[in-house]
C-alpha cells in the first residue's frame, strides 16, 4: 500500500495525544481498515516551544491553526483544541476548501453543528464528529446510518461521567453532594470550577447535538432547558431507591407533534431501567424507536484513549472515502427546529414534602394537586415525631400545572416545606 | 428529489414484510437521509400467487431470485429469504455484477462472509449485513468503522433471543429447562425442533462473523467450539445465584498470541456485569477494546421490524453510497484464521458436585484438583442428610486441566456424582 492520507493535526493536548498514541501503535491494522497509510504531517499546537513526547517524526509544528487546516500537502483536518475559536475559524476554512474533517468539540457542534455540516455539504466533503458526545460511544453513526430508515422517538442519555460519578457515590455511600465533588476535584476527575459539569451545561450539548441528528432538525445548546444536580441530596437519592429508583442526570430529547423536547435536568428511573446500572464515570445512550425498539449503547464517555479511538475511526472512515472518491453525498439539511417549551413537558414528578402529623393533612395536601389537575399516581409517608415525610409520584402531568402545584403547597398551611421535586422518567414515553 | 434508487428485494416472509413496512412508512425520512428516493421495484418469492400484503404498487413479483438481482433495471440487491441456497448464488451473481448487496443471512455470512466481501471488493461493490447479527443491534458497522482504529481485545455477545428467555424464566421463576422450552414453543418463540437456537447453532454463526471483523481473520461457524444450553439445570441457576452470578449463554471470542478463540457456550457472569442484567428475548454485544475501554450495545435481537429496521438502515447508506459515487474501498481483506482449539483455553470453572459428607473429603477432592494443576479460588459446602454439595470456582486453569480433574473426579471414592460445570466468564481476560 503506498498511498498517504496526510493528516494536520489541530491541538495536542490529552485527546491528541490519544490520538498520536493510538495511531503510531495501530498503525498497521489502521492502514488495512482504511485501505490507505494515515500520516500525522502537521500539528498545530499554542506553544511550539513546550517540549511534547509521541509528535510523529518528520510532522512539521505550527501555531496558525488556520493556516494548518488549509495547507496545500494536507488531505483531512482532525481538530482537537476544543473552545469555539480558533477552532471554529479553521474548522469552516477547511471545509470551505473541501477539506474532510474529524472534530472531537462538542462545544463547537452543539453550537454551529448544522451550518458546518451544511458548509461541508455544500463543498462536497465530510464532517465527522464522533467523539464530540459520550466520548468512545459510537452513537452518531449509529443514528446517522443505522437507524436513517426508522423514527426515533425518544433519546435519553447520561452523557457525562463527573456527574454520574459524584451521584453514584452519593446513592452507593450515602455521601453528600459537596464531599464527594470535594473528592472528585482532589482526584482530578472534577474541573476546579465544577460548573460546566454540575450544572448541566456539558450533558445539555451533547444533548442538543443528540436532538439534531434524532429528527433532522437544527437543535442548538442554547435551545436544552438545563438543570444541574446541585440540589440533589442525600435524602433524595434515598428516597428514590426506597421507592425502587435511581437519580441519574439524563439528556432527554423527543419529538411530540412535530415539536421537540430537549432537556437536561436530574430525573428518577425505575432500578430495573437498562440505564439504572450505569455506574461511576461510564456513559451511555439508550435511544427508542418505531420499528427497532429499544437500543443501549454504552461505555467510556471521556479520556485521551476512548475519545482518541474515536477520532481515529472517524479518520479511518474518511480515509477510506479518499480512497474510494466518494462525495459528500445528498443528505438533506437539518430543518429548523421547533422547540417545545419545558412548561408543556408532560411526566411523572416525585414531590417530597415535610408537613403537620396530624388528621386531614393528607387531605389538604391532594386537594391542591386535584386542584391543578395533577392525578397521584404513588403516596408514601413516615412519620418523625410530630412531622412526617410524605413523598407523592404524580401520573404524567404538565409541567406548568405540576408547578402551580408546588407554589400553592409552600404556602399550604399543613406544608412545613417542599423539600425536593425530581421528574419521574418513567419507561412509558414522556410527553 | 427526482432521483431513485431501485431495489430486488429477494424474498417476502417475516423480514421481507418489515423491509417493506418500514420503506413505506418512512419514505420522506429515507429519502432525506440517503439523499435519494429508495422504490422496491421487483420481489422475489417462491410461491407467487399466495396473496401477500404491502407489496407495493408497480413491482414485479418474480420467482426466480438470481434474475431478479442481475436484472439491468435494479439498483440493489436486499437478500431476505434466508438459508444458503439460492441466496447464495443470487448474492454472488449481484455482486459479480458489480450491484450493491444488503442481506440479513447470518446462516450464509457466518459460511461465506469472506469470498462473498472479497468478491464485493473485486468487482468495486458492497456488501452489507448489519442485520445478521442482534437484529437491530448497530454492531457490525461499530465494528468495522467506530473500532477500526483500535485493537479489540475481547468480544463476548448474548446474541440467541431464545435462549436468553429460556435462562432468564429458569432463574427468575426456578422453573426447569424442559418446562418454559415447551412454554417459549407454544407461545410461537422457539421453533418445533429448537435445536438452532438451544445448541448454539445461531449463537455460533453470529460469533463467527464477529470474530471475523474483529480480528480481520475468516472466522467460518465450523471453527466455533459449540456448548448449548440442555445441560444447565436450575440447580447449577441456583448455585450460580448464591455465588453472586447469573448464567447466560455466551459467544465469545478473543485472541492471544495470534491465535483466535470462537466458543459458545453457557456461562456464569458476575452479576454487576454489564451483560448480566440483559433480560428475556434481549441481545447485547460487549466489546473490550484496548484505548476505547468496554462498549456494550443492547437491543432487540429479531422480529420482522427490528431486523428490517436494520435492513433498511443498510440500505440507506448503499443508496447513499451511489449518490456519492463511492467505490468499494481497499480495505484488506481477512487473512486466514488460526483458530486456539478448545483444550487450549485458560478461564475460569465453576464444579459442583455431590459428596460423602465425611472428614477428609474436601482434602481428597482438593489433591485431584492440585494434582492436575488447577487452584481452587473459591469452596463453598452445603450438606444435605449423609452428602453435601460441594461448589469450587478454579482461578483460571487450561481447559484440558480442568477436563482431566473432572474426569477423576468422576471415579474418586467420596465423590457421589459430578453435578455440574460450567465456564466462568469474569471481568478479567480469559485467555
Amino acid at each position: 500500500m503506498d498511498r498517504v492520507v496526510r493528516v494536520a493535526l489541530l491541538g495536542a493536548g490529552t485527546v491528541g495525544a490519544g490520538v498520536l498514541r493510538i495511531l503510531r501503535d495501530n498503525a498497521d491494522a489502521v492502514a488495512d481498515r482504511a485501505g490507505t497509510r494515515i500520516e500525522v504531517t502537521r500539528v498545530a499546537v499554542r506553544d511550539p516551544s513546550r517540549p511534547r513526547e509521541g509528535l510523529p517524526a518528520g510532522a512539521e509544528v505550527v501555531t496558525d491553526p488556520v493556516a494548518a487546516a488549509t495547507a496545500s500537502d494536507v488531505d483531512v483536518v482532525v481538530e482537537v483544541m476544543g473552545g469555539l475559536e480558533p477552532a471554529g475559524s479553521a474548522i469552516a476554512a477547511a471545509l470551505g476548501a473541501g477539506r474532510p474533517v474529524v472534530t472531537a468539540n462538542k462545544a463547537l457542534i452543539a453550537d454551529r453543528g448544522p451550518a458546518l455540516a451544511e458548509l461541508a455539504r455544500a463543498n462536497g466533503t465530510t464532517l465527522h464528529y464522533e467523539a464530540a458526545v459520550a466520548g468512545a460511544i459510537p452513537i452518531i453513526r449509529p443514528l446517522r446510518e443505522s437507524l436513517a430508515g426508522d423514527r426515533v422517538t425518544r433519546v435519553v442519555g447520561i452523557l457525562n461521567g463527573t456527574t454520574n460519578h459524584i451521584l453514584t457515590r452519593m446513592s452507593e455511600d450515602g455521601a453528600d453532594f459537596a464531599d464527594v465533588l470535594a473528592d472528585a476535584q482532589a482526584a482530578g476527575f472534577a474541573e476546579a470550577d465544577p460548573s460546566a459539569d454540575v450544572d448541566g451545561h456539558d450533558a445539555a450539548a451533547k444533548t442538543a447535538i443528540l436532538a439534531t441528528l434524532a429528527y433532522g432538525a437544527a437543535v442548538h445548546d442554547a435551545d436544552v432547558h438545563r438543570e444541574g444536580i446541585r440540589g440533589i441530596t442525600a435524602a433524595d437519592l434515598r428516597v428514590a431507591s426506597r421507592l425502587g429508583y435511581v437519580i441519574k442526570l439524563l439528556g432527554i430529547a423527543n419529538e411530540v407533534d412535530g415539536r421537540i423536547g430537549v432537556r437536561v435536568h436530574p430525573a428518577m428511573l425505575p432500578a430495573d431501567h437498562p440505564l439504572a446500572s450505569v455506574r461511576g464515570v461510564f456513559n451511555a445512550v439508550y435511544v427508542e424507536a418505531d420499528a427497532t425498539g429499544p437500543l443501549m449503547f454504552y461505555g467510556r464517555g471521556a479520556g485521551a484513549l476512548p475519545t482518541g479511538a474515536a477520532v481515529v475511526g472517524d479518520l479511518v472512515v474518511t480515509a477510506r472515502d479518499l480512497v474510494r472518491g466518494a462525495s459528500a453525498g445528498e443528505e438533506a439539511p437539518p430543518r429548523p427546529a421547533d422547540i417545545r417549551p419545558i412548561d408543556a413537558l408532560r411526566t411523572q414528578y416525585c414531590v417530597r414534602l415535610e408537613v403537620d402529623d396530624r388528621p386531614g393533612v393528607l387531605a389538604e395536601v391532594a386537594r391542591v394537586f386535584g386542584a391543578h389537575d395533577v392525578s397521584i399516581a404513588q403516596v408514601w409517608q413516615d412519620g418523625v415525631d410530630d412531622a412526617a415525610e410524605l413523598v407523592l409520584i404524580t401520573h404524567r402531568a404538565r409541567e406548568a400545572d405540576l408547578r402551580a402545584t408546588v407554589d400553592e403547597l409552600g404556602s399550604a398551611a399543613p406544608v412545613r416545606r417542599v423539600a425536593g421535586v425530581v421528574r419521574v422518567e418513567a419507561e412509558a414515553l414522556a410527553g
